[in-house]
This record gives structure tokens, sequence and C-alpha cells, in this order.
């Protein structure tokens, strides 16, 4: 029997009612998330636990034996967060879907890590209540990853990331011990914030089995959309600044430019206009003359700045398709190649310099890069596009990822907005963190996972061990 | 000369910008926060210091000849997490009051840890923004403070704490190095959240100087104040339920009761009405027709809920009248005797058992207890009041003041809702918190501050040190 089968035969002791995989296709499966870009190596096996119990029977195990443990969603990180390495086992949450309480009393829900987003958003919704962090992955992304990787969305511009819905956690620990973190209450400050601290963590202080979310009410608001098409990058910048400078929060504001415009309309023909360079896309939430109001004020913006063929929707099925190029964006850009994806957040005043900038680097390393942005937030997207099988041009699309990092660092910006560092942003949050912040990481981690078995190498650049 | 005057003279080196105080009056000033009822003991000297190097200075000093670091802002804590304690020098940041940058196209200000919550709230106003964190402190309380104990408010119902303001800080930490937390951008997940980490940890992990706020637009609200009175604490808990159950954010929901509403009519003669238990202020600030609507909702729900006198304002002065018997209330408690204030959080829904659970303690004990509460939030200020000199009642309060604790505990809620652990919460965090979460803390302060300079004792249970 090989050393693999070993620990997979003995996994399966330990956990009765979860299901341990050895085969090769699975390990291979397990073996990374989306970031196929960053290293990633196949585990000794893979666990889908069914319980806080089984992971931390599996973290114990590991630890007893000096084996690492890589926590695992839906696998749907872009940073390689969820990558495997050598001697490790994967413990993957996704059979772990109990919404376990919704108190809509209280507004808040109990979820099981691998729990979709999209199916507690469906769940709560039914009784009035709602979840508003929204990646877009939401309809394939478990809540346990949004929280371990504190995942961001379109709607961040108004209401916030995970962290800011997270009342409370239950998490295993490094030595397979079970903490309950926060609380349930609409505020509290007991102790220190392990919540936050564990939210955003990528399972290197713990592996996040449950998650307490605050709900508000899904009643009050009335959605309307407002999108606009501009001749440059830097006129659709204008109008983002005006918005902000007018004063108004929307809950949303999204931009896509034409090289992601010409990828969905060459995929699906929507007969989105020519001759225009960069879309936005706006929407309030508002009810009422407020919204009416704000989504007019929306669109004289828009036109003000250059913008044209501007449209507002407030009918759902309208909203939605002014919203279809946005979400198809990703998938079409796929239909062209392999696709790096970055993410970074500028100061939002920096957004058009720095959309300049990711256009001369694109001219500069002889990439195709599309840009996808949460533009409101200044959380850019650029996407590097290879051509399958073009080792010279990825090898290039890795200097124009490196010169975006260190050019948002410029312009004060942070290399990572909502994917997490993982293993792609290591070196850039290295460059953003400085040396003593890195030692603070390091503290952190020893304490709470002295031998290093939680996700090692991860999340923060580790420059030394203690 | 005596050795504290020994540590006076060497600080004076030390900070030449700041001041040194250890004159009696001073030590006796600057040795505990509002906390009185929690230990408290003279420090040694007390610092003034005038930059974040000469907060670090002090804290090498100290670090190098085993002496405590006690940080504190305005010492409006209730607490007693700015207490001094044996061996220590305080150093106070209340002489740090520069807001070192306002950048309204990005919505942040960076202001020194000394600057009074109500001075950055008005010189950022001057631009047309909103720092919404808004304790009742908020007059004379830092945003350093305010930042180092989570500081909550009336408008958290709605907006949230000081934690969901802050983007970044600078920090001292235990060595006496400086460190830069956090961000300027709307988003970032760069790294551990260090900065949530360090905002309510009470300056046991670190000394905050300078903190970097998200600001809100001033615009796009308008203030509408509706208040009733209530022939009960329970019919004034349903009308609260009811509010939530209605789907209404309300900006402040806040309750006073009968011992507050006479304390303040006493001293005031504000013509308050005679016969009525229970005042609720609530404001909405939605705009135009849609505030007016959700305004006129709230007023039918009190009038359902047995709600007379009710009354609304959308005039500042007449909000400014309505609001003050809530702003005078404590002020007019403290005419009566010595007040202890309870902090507690619990879920929403169990505010009505609460309140009665402290009617009977206050039976109970024999002693008076007067409610003003963030009532839309669960998070319940009970005043327990203690006539000047009468230490048998004295003992009985405190016996109150641990029942109130324990009650909340078993309806679900938390030790404290935003006033801080501090000394005063230590044994109710114990039990909220339980051994494993405590060790949790233990190895983070460890980590940290591995000799213990940081205001040790407070914010968290010391079982042990490792």
């Amino acid at each position: 029997m090989e050393p693999e089968n070993g620990v997979a035969a003995e996994l399966s002791h330990l956990v009765p009612n979860g299901t341990v995989l050895n085969d090769g296709p699975s390990l291979e499966k397990y073996s990374h998330d989306e970031a196929q870009w960053a290293p990633f190596a196949a585990p000794l096996a893979v666990v889908l636990a069914r319980t806080t119990q089984e992971v931390a029977a599996v973290v114990r195990y590991a630890g007893e034996r000096g084996i690492h443990v890589v926590p695992r969603g839906a696998g749907t990180g872009l940073s390689g967060g969820a990558n495997s390495m050598e001697n490790s086992i994967v413990i993957s949450l996704e059979l772990m879907t109990a919404i376990r309480e919704i108190n809509s009393a209280d507004g808040f829900a109990v979820a099981e890590a691998g729990v979709i987003n999209d199916s507690l958003r469906q769940t709560v919704a039914a009784q009035g209540l709602w979840y508003p962090p929204d990646p877009a992955s939401y309809k394939t992304s478990t809540i346990g990853g949004n929280a371990a990787t504190n995942a961001g969305g379109i709607c961040c511009v108004k209401y916030g990331v995970t962290r800011d819905y997270v009342l409370g956690l239950t998490v295993v620990l490094a030595d397979g011990e079970i903490a309950h973190l926060g609380r349930r209450t609409a505020k509290g400050v007991t102790g220190y914030d392990l919540t936050s601290l564990m939210i955003g963590s990528e399972g290197t202080l713990g592996i996040i089995t449950e998650v307490t979310v605050k709900l508000l009410p899904l009643s009050g608001r009335e959605d309307r959309a407002i999108i606009g098409y501009f001749p440059s990058l830097r006129a659709a910048g204008h109008a983002i600044a005006a918005v902000k400078a007018a004063g108004i929060v929307p809950s949303a504001l999204e931009l896509i430019d034409s090289t992601c415009l010409r990828a969905v309309d060459n995929w699906l023909h929507l007969g989105l206009p020519e001759n225009v360079n960069v879309m936005l896309l706006a929407s309030v939430d508002e009810p009422g003359s407020t919204g009416e109001l704000l989504a007019n004020r929306l669109a004289s913006i828009f036109l003000t700045h250059g913008g044209s063929h501007i449209e507002q929707a407030t009918d759902p099925k309208k909203t939605e398709k002014l919203f279809l190029a946005r979400r198809m964006a990703y998938p079409a850009l796929e239909r062209l190649g392999q696709i790096l994806t970055e993410d970074i957040c500028v100061p939002r005043s920096a957004v058009p310099d720095m959309l300049s900038r990711i256009e001369a680097s694109a001219a500069k390393y002889d990439v195709v890069i599309a840009n996808i942005a949460h533009a409101g937030d200044g959380n850019l997207h650029p996407q590097i596009i290879v051509p399958h099988g073009d080792v010279a041009s990825k090898a290039r699309a890795k200097l124009a990822f490196d010169e975006i990092v260190t050019d948002c660092r410029l312009l004060g910006g942070t290399v990572t907005g909502e994917h997490g560092v993982g293993l792609l942003k290591l070196s850039g949050a290295a460059a953003e963190l400085g040396q003593r912040v890195i030692d603070m990481h390091q503290s952190v981690k020893n304490a709470l996972d002295p031998n290093g078995t939680l996700n090692p190498g991860k999340a923060f650049p580790h420059t030394h061990r203690n």
C-alpha cells in the first residue's frame, strides 16, 4: 500500500459520514482552485467533511503527522488560496450545506460553510430577508469560502463586503479544537475581533465550518439600472468621479471596456452599439421618487461626460438584459484564451490613471487586456488574455500582471481588492505590507498555528518562521 | 529624588515637544477614565505626546524598564480601559489633534488620535462629507479612543460602528516600532485584517496614533424625528419589534424610561407628559416623500402599539428639542447619585424580556435602575444609581450589575455592546468567550506584546501567561 493510500484509509476511519477520495481524477480536480497560474500539487487525499467534528478530527490527525491541511469551499477562488501543495490533505466543506437557522426577528442566519451564496440568498429572501454580498461567483461559491476570502462583489460600493455581514463563526483551530467566535447580536465588543481576523485569512488561522450572517430587510428597495456608453476609458473615469462628487452612492457602478463588449457581442449577438469604447452600468435602489430622481441624475451625469445610448430600466427583466453584458463578460473572454485575472483596488480618483496605465502595459507587453471593474469602488479586474498554448505570450502576461500591481501601488492602491493574496499576490503583498507588518502577520500565524498545519504559505508573504 | 521623579525626568528627555506631568493632581486626574467603579492606581508619570515618534520613544523606554504603558484619549471610557495601574506610564494622545488630510474625491480623512469626534465631524462636514459614528461622548471623546474601543452610538442601528469606518491605522507596537495598517481604498484584502484586530483592543496590542476613516456624502439625507410615549417597557418593546418586522431600518431608535424622563423633567422642566412610562425616539433620514412615508409608518406603528403624544419633526431645531430628553438623560441621572453604567446587547427580540429582568434586578437588590437604550440594536444601558456615600447601596448595585450581565447571556446576548471589556466586564467576558477563545486572545496578545508592556489586564480575561 502506498503512503497516500495509508493516509486515505486512516482518514476513512476518522470521517465515517464524510467521503475520502484518493483516486487520480479526484486528486487532480481538488489540487487547485481557479488560479491555475499559481503553483499547486496533488494532495495525499481529499476529505469531503460533513460535520465540524469531522473537520476537527482530520486537522488533529494531520497536525500529529506533520501533514498540511488545505481547506476549500467550491474552489472558485482566483488567487490560489485553495491550491493544494505537497504533503497535504484537502478538506472540502462542499457537503456541509445546512442552513441551520434563519431568525427574521433578529435579522441573522446561521449557515454551514458549504452553503452556496445564492442558496442562502434565496432561502432568506423567502422570509423577506436579504444577504447583500454578491461576488461574481455567487451562483457557485460557498459562504465559508466567501468568509475565508472576505469576498466582495457588485453591491459593495453601497453595501460593503462579506466581513461587514459576518457576526460570528465556528472555526476548527490548528490543534483540532473547535472555537465559537463572535455573536448573534447587532453590536458587540467583547474581546478581540477574532471573527474579523479569521475573515480573509484564507484558512491559514482556522477552518471556518459555520457562519452567522447579518441580514437586512428585503423590502424597501427598488432597483433601477442606468447604462451608458462612453468614447474612452478616460471619459468613463470622469463620469465615475462626477457620480462620487455629486454625493450619490449607487448600489452598483460597473465598467466594461470595448474588448469585453466586443467579445460578448461577437458571441451572443446582443446588438451592442458599435463605435463605443466603454460601458458604465449603474444601479440605485432607493424606492419611489427618490430612486427615480437619483437614476435621472446619474443619467444626466453620464450624458454630461460624453455618455451616449443611455438607457434606464426598472423592470427586472429589462434590468437583467442591461446587465447581461456585464454578467457574460468573463465567459465571453474565456472563449478568447486563457485568462489571468487581476484584482487591484485604487483610490476612486485614480481610476482613469490606472486604466491608462493598464492600456500602456498591454501595449508594452503585447498582450490583450480587457477591463471589468467595480469602478465605483476603484476595484479593477484587468483580464489578461493569452491564446491557449502560447507560451511566450503567457510569460509576457505575467510581466504585465506584475507591472499592473506595481502601478496600482504607485497610485496609492492595494494589490488585492477582493480576491485575496492566495499565492498569486505574495510579492505584491510583501511590497505593500512592509517587513514590520509582515512580521506581525507571522507572529499571529505562529500564535494560532504554531506547527504550520493550516494552509501554509498562503495569505501573506512568509519571510521566515520563528 | 524619588523613582517616580526619575522616570518623569527621563521621559522629559524623550519627548522634547510633549509634556510630562508628575504632580499629584495630574497623576490623580489621569489615573482613571469614567469607570471609577473599576480599580485604578496613580501612574508613575503622564506623557502628553505630540507625535507618533514620541509615543514610540516612551513605549520603548517603558518596555526596556518593565514599566507598563496605559494609553488614553479623552478618558471618557466607561469600562476602565484607560484606568492606570501600578508601575505604569499613562500616555495621553489628547494633544495630537491634527486632521492631516481630507480627501473628498476618495471619501476619506486622516486624523491624529487626539482629534475630538465632533471636531472631525464638523471639519469634514464643511467639505460636504459625513463621519457617521456618534457615541454619546462625541463632543469630548477622541477618534483614537473611539477606535481603540470600537465606539458605537445612536446611528449604529443603520450606519454601523467605528470599525465599519476605519480604513487604516498608524500604531505604535509593543517594541516601540511604528506600523501602518490597512489602506486608503474602498476595498482591500491584503493580508490579515490587523486593522480590525487593533480596533476595540483597548490599547493592549498597540497604541493607535493616527486613524484613516471612510467618509460618506453629507447630502442626500433628510432627518425626520418621530417620538412617542408608551405605558410600559413591554409595550415599547413590542413597538420596537414591530418596526423591525416592518422591514424599516431607522437611523436611530432609542428608548428612555420613566426614571430618566422624570429626572430630566424635574431638572429642566421640559413639560414632558405625566402618566407615561417610556419614550421611544426614532429617526429616519431618507429624503423627500420616501422619508415622509417612513416617518408616517413609524408613527403609525407607535400608535398601534399603545403609543401616545406622538410627534414628528423635520425642522432641526424641533428635532433637537425632541431629542433633548435623550441627550440630557445621563446628566439628569448624575444629579441623583453615583451611576454604574451597564452596557449589554441582546438580540433585538429579547429587549422586552431583558427590560423585565432589569426591573426585577432593581427590585431584588433595592436599587434604582434607569434605562437608556439603543433599543433598535438591542443595546441597553441600564443606569444603576447609588446615592452618594451609600456604601451598602453601592454593594447591592454591583450585585445587580452582575445579575444583569448574567441575564443578558441567558438571553443570547453579549456582555458589552459598545463600551468595551476594560476592567468592569472581565468576568462577564470570561463566561461569554469560554476558555479556548480566551486562550486565543492570550496567544495573540503574547504574539504582539510578548513582555506585556501595553495596558496589561484589560480587554479580555487573562487567565494565565504563557
